[in-house]
């Protein structure tokens, strides 16, 4: 048995997210699905992260387990072939420990969430950024984003789905860029709860088009009450974009 | 009667191309389609270029002359409604003289062509991007290119269908950019032949490969020969980015 690790991009808008799900299609499936193609095997496929649907992956990291002998550059090539038509590519593939894991050796995941601040309608960027029409103060928004970094328990910026153990999480970075009608937000950490980048995000979205101030962003992270929340953000914008491994 | 100047960007994969055809979509007819709900009135929308099926706009510009008395603000916010749901976009819209045409006005047109140096097939970017799997040589395309800067007979890359009057143009910018497994290559000319890009892109390409010389290169252009091209690019990877006015 070898465990392979996998670097995936993918386009989130055809799938009800990373997870396999019931009733729709899903990240995971088609890349399980490729590899009992591949190798005949029901190998099950563990990620990094399990991001929302109509959330995109520039860089997500999982593994799977193949008892068949087949070396990574064969496995990637393989895998890529039977996966499509479906906007899922592996990136890269390594042979790692048996006992390195994508979610539980994970030591940072990134995030990055694209707006785009114009009156017009997205055309070629549809479902891959959040269009906001009135002009945002980028510049509010990166001061009142470095009130959530840090230690906080982030029970406002929660879903209640989500399955966390503590809404208690550190946040290493939650930047703001702009450049022309582009604003990225990064966000990193070592994990983040369900639903937590698109409700941080929504909120700064607010302190930009000056509906929120910084106190406000403040007060509903010391509420610690998700019905203070000011605004999920659409998943459209979303991308996970690195995992880190010691 | 009023000319508006429209800024358009627009995803050119539903498309049979800008031009209004009698076999399929145009962005010119959804334009005039939309301007017909708006106004009642059927005017005729002139572009800087002609782009080709599957070519994108960042910047296109386009004007139309429109006899009701309408604002270029509301103008522009009527079209965007009526626009939906193709992927075409008026960002701006301006009042101008009646002689400013789009066409014969303009003065200097930019593209940009984007490729993805990868093996594995793209996601999110399938039709905005040329995915190039074997490794490109950035320094040798962008040496290379410079022999095709200035003035020249383009002959080996216009396309048989090239309607201009001569195949004498100069080419004012053709630079290689690399940003990992980002290639973009940017032209700027005051007018281009029909496939000159993607011709000149096609045989960069095989340099970047290691299949053609400089040497090659020049050979192609001295020829005056469209048998001698070496590739032409697919349009998935070409933006019409901005076109310039005195």
């Amino acid at each position: 048995m070898t465990r392979f690790a996998l670097t995936v991009e993918f386009d989130g808008r055809p799938f009800m997210g990373w997870q396999r799900q019931a009733h729709g299609p899903s990240v995971q499936q088609a890349i399980e699905d490729a590899a009992h193609l591949v190798t005949g095997e029901r190998a099950i496929v563990h990620a990094a992260g399990r991001t929302d649907a109509g959330v995109h992956g520039l860089g997500m990291r999982a593994h799977l387990d193949i008892a068949r002998e087949i070396t990574p550059f064969r496995l990637m090539e393989a895998l890529n072939a039977r996966l499509r038509p479906h906007p899922v590519a592996i990136l890269d593939c390594v042979a790692v420990p048996g006992d390195w894991h994508a979610r539980f050796t994970c030591r940072a995941r990134h995030y990055e969430y694209r707006i785009v601040n114009r009156r017009a309608p997205l055309t070629w960027e549809k479902g891959l950024a959040w269009r906001l029409a009135n002009p945002l103060d980028t510049d509010a928004m990166c001061a009142a984003a470095q009130h959530l970094v840090g230690l906080h328990d982030f029970t406002t910026f929660r879903s209640v789905h989500c399955q966390s153990a503590s809404p208690v999480k550190t946040l290493d970075r939650l930047d703001v860029a702009c450049d022309a009608d582009r604003v990225v937000i990064r966000a990193s950490a070592r994990s983040f709860l369900h639903h937590q980048v698109r409700s941080m995000v929504g909120c700064l979205a607010l302190v930009g088009q000056g509906r929120w101030s910084a106190a406000d962003l403040c007060a509903a992270l010391d509420a610690k009450d998700r019905a203070r929340l000011g605004l999920n953000a659409p998943p459209d914008g979303l991308f996970f974009v690195r995992a880190d491994y010691p």
